[in-house]
């Protein structure tokens, strides 16, 4: 491609709209151009890349032994109401009536689909196991569109889903999906770490999040430097698991005393009016799910983790209780929860509750709470679970070493384990080897398109611009001719240039009549691999300048020996 | 790939949701599947073929200069209202309102959406010509959706949009799009004509379609097979164009006489009624334009063409008047106009009225006719204009011969030259050389990607199912090992299908244990350009069959000249 022919428009301020670096590099090296909130256009350069990345997943997923499959955009909501997600994702589902009055929701997923495909398409175990893949658009009412093309209404989606006769089955496809993401994001030149986690709306019970640690990532893991453990933080486990449970009792010094706390609805304000460490406090909350009402107990410092709660009640809705179903539960306002004389309601705790005595609760009352509140004397738990996050420099709950780092990363892929939640509710079984009836065993798989060129950004860039993986850049060479008036420079350019489209590299010449500060710097902000400088100071020494993006390493070459040069840097 | 790991599921009865051949051998040989009224999967091989025709259309479009981007599919109504085309399009245009109250627009087309990308990063004339194109899924209210992948809720596109200074490089852009798409419909291996069109919804002046010729198309083009003309029924001029213009005058015999017709408000109830030919009428139609009301005189068996009057009111909103306006402009009820008496209304006719006398005319009053009407003596016509539709049989209007022949087909691909409608309403300018703010002259193409595979399965099919060409053909080779039991056919084809995969066949072998009449009912349906057949019978003498599907040529080659003559046929 030309400079003066292609559609690009470097910018050489930082965009205004712009808050991450990826973002403002996408923006400025003329990758993306913003249409409206949460949407961008893709530029042909930033579309190159996309292409690279589409190409790569493309490649392993065919060869994990997947089939590619396109389904439409546009489903019926039928389907959505028969696996219920119509209601429990409603929030960011994207709808509308048609002509007929038909309301049709546009899909942010496909498990609904592509189950439905395979219930009418197969019949016999023989049929077993198929693994159908597709990259395509995907849409959702997104809430808070930011940092360009990390979070967007729309957005480019590999997602595959894995069909199989049996749980064994389903381990195998799994593994075949988990071991091609690696050679995808490997491929991709992405440093990434491998975490479990929650399954969220999709059902299931084992998940794997593909993580970019990233200082922009809005989602935390944690991270063990000594073992190499690593989990969301949804998922991860806290070590006094089960460690002190029940063990307090017998250590009661002094009778439960009530202190008046007017106004005093929280852990901080309680510790701060008592003049103890918010550690000292048990905060009792009201949750309300699917089985009903359910009282929590958790040490005032800590944060209840509601992933690990609805794993625990093995509900699909859970919510806190409003001040109505508090009162009706506790007796007391909002605020004022405590576990002494607690009826009607279970009462789970956290681990790390049970080696508290002489705590703080409130007392079901306005404006009261209770000190020297101790477990087993003044009341029971009903069940003992881990229900907090795990914080920062807590001993890791592998290796009971270290202190667990939390990190910010970038989710670029998520598989999980379904089971049969979707193949039950859409009737996808097939007649197995037995002669019986079986439901399908299915594994769903995704990877954001998008997100994996702002990761690689995130990662790969200086304070000029871009510095691609050479698997993902647009263009992998460009020549400069510094000065287009020195007829030399000119035709070797040229020269150059040509033979590098002969050798199939995909190579711009910035052919513009502009200074050579001009074409550095754009060169460097749009990250090509190589750049072959060809200058007349050089030449007149019969030299051409190579330069290395990353690490700006400078080469001089003969001009016979530039094709072979380039080749051999670029297979690096 | 190996049929018994493919998700393939071929059909031996014919659906009964489908009534057109393409759209039938695509659901019997495994190409798509329905997931509701006009929304279909792409099963692998329809995909296959679909990543074929992507494929060449990318290279085509390339090699034309253009420049692929991605634009969003989910657009902002703003934009649409700036060119008045929400409310134009609104009709078909799929809608919905975000968490924020916002109106989105699902584009079906990316006029509005492109031409304000470049509005934002073009600044001078050097900027220019550019052409910009994407493949992209797009979206209709489709009141209709029938024939399968011919006319569907969703579709994929590619839309290109040229840049230029001025209306000649608009003309070379255009040219450039143009032969582009000649190159791209011949290696898809599609027969086609182009043919003139209109320009409806997109504006502007000059339009062609490639349409491909078939009894199943929605559009009928009008052809002349003496000299090759060809046009869009649309578009096509009729002969009589200017030749009979006021000619009439001066025959007339007898007075004008009223009749009473009760109730006979057609030309056909009429022309019973009175016992003459349709032709014997003038049909008065008054219609409704954005300038005002305007009456239209046709002969009674002739078909008001509305585009090719909307184009010479230049109006941008035509429709026929209702009872009230009828009333209003005629004082008499519809069915009962005449261009008699007539006043405060242009009267508009096509020219063959023109060489009428003594006809018959309704009289603006309730169930009255006038008989023996002529022009001029009993009213003035201010315009003549070829209004009508062209009729099968009737002279060219090119050559003058030859009786013009009317044919349905399939439009797979539309071309436009826009002018600045676009650029105009939404700012897409530059400063030319001589430092003057312009406009950019642009054009617009589309290809209907889905369309050009269902078009080719219309054009190459027997009884027996598809005969692809092999540009789009989703494998290009099977091997057929007939008896899977019998050790050495297995090697031999085995061996076979890896030496194609390493010669870089896209090749599929039949391993299943199926016995060789399904396996030969399946290859033709799929329609592999060429079989490789291993039967025991052939191989006792040392000998391997290979079938070409189109033509169902066999030949029977030894076995080390099966790579070679596979190569060999595919290369046809």
């Amino acid at each position: 491609m030309r400079m003066t022919e292609a559609f690009i428009k470097t910018l050489k301020e930082e965009p205004a709209e712009a808050e991450v670096i990826s973002h403002k590099l996408m923006i400025r090296a003329s990758l993306i151009k913003k249409l409206g909130a949460g949407a961008y256009t893709y530029l042909p350069l930033g579309l190159k890349a996309l292409r690279n990345v589409e190409r790569i997943v493309r490649q392993e997923m065919d060869s994990s032994g997947a089939q590619e499959v396109l389904m439409p955009a546009i489903h019926p909501k039928e389907l959505w109401d028969r696996t219920g997600r119509f209601d429990l994702m409603r929030d960011i589902l994207i709808t509308y009536k048609d002509r007929h009055g038909k309301t049709c929701v546009l899909g942010p997923t496909h498990e609904e689909v592509v189950t439905d495909l395979v219930a009418r398409s197969i019949r016999s175990y023989r049929d077993l196991p198929r693994i159908l893949y597709q990259i395509q658009t995907k849409f959702r009412d997104e809430p808070r569109p930011r940092f360009g093309v990390l979070r967007s209404k729309e957005f480019i989606m590999k997602d595959a889903y894995s069909f199989d006769r049996d749980a064994e089955g389903l381990d195998k496809s799994y593994s075949a999906v988990y071991a091609a993401y690696r050679r995808i994001f490997d491929r991709c030149g992405l440093e990434y770490v491998i975490v479990e986690a929650d399954t969220g709306f999709m059902g299931g019970d084992v998940s794997h999040e593909f993580m970019v640690p990233s200082e922009i990532g809005e989602d935390i893991i944690a991270l063990c430097p000594a073992c190499g453990y690593a989990a969301s933080a949804d998922m991860a486990e806290c070590a006094d698991t089960g460690a002190g449970k029940e063990k307090s009792g017998g250590r009661e010094s002094e009778a439960v005393k009530e202190v008046r706390t007017p106004g005093l609805s929280t852990v901080e304000k309680v510790s701060e009016f008592l003049k103890i460490k918010p550690e000292r406090l048990v905060k009792t909350l009201i949750y309300k799910y699917d089985g009903g009402a359910v009282a929590v107990l958790l040490r005032g410092d800590h944060n209840l983790n509601e992933i690990k709660l609805k794993r625990h009640l093995g509900c699909e809705v859970l919510e806190m209780a409003d001040e109505g179903l508090i009162k009706s539960v506790t007796g007391g306002p909002m605020g004022f929860s405590g576990p002494v004389g607690l009826k009607g309601v279970d009462i789970i705790a956290d681990y790390s509750v049970a080696g508290m005595t002489n705590f703080v609760t409130g007392a079901n009352r306005p404006g009261t709470h209770l000190i020297n509140v101790n477990l087993t004397r003044d009341f029971k738990v009903k069940e003992w679970k881990d229900l907090r996050y795990i914080a920062k420099g807590e001993p890791c709950p592998k290796c009971k070493k270290g202190g667990i780092k939390l990190e910010t990363a970038i989710e670029v892929g998520h598989t999980f384990k379904l089971g049969t939640k979707y193949s039950g509710r859409l009737n996808a079984g097939f007649l197995d080897k037995d002669g019986k009836d079986k439901l399908c065993v299915m594994g769903c798989y995704g990877i954001g398109i998008n997100r994996i060129i702002a990761a690689a950004i995130e990662q790969n860039n200086d304070r000029d611009g871009i510095m691609w993986p050479v698997s993902l850049a647009p263009y992998k060479a460009a020549v400069l001719p510094l000065n287009m008036t020195h007829k030399e420079s000119v035709k070797i350019a040229e020269k150059i240039y040509k033979e590098l489209l002969e050798n199939k590299v995909e190579a711009m010449i910035d052919d513009r009549t502009e200074s050579a500060g001009v074409k550095f710097k754009d060169a460097d902000l749009i990250g090509y691999p190589v750049q072959v400088i060809i200058g007349e100071k050089g030449l007149a020494k019969k030299k051409i300048e190579l330069k290395t993006r990353r690490g700006k390493k400078l080469d001089l070459v003969s001009e016979k020996d530039v094709i072979k040069s380039v080749l051999s840097k670029l297979m690096v």
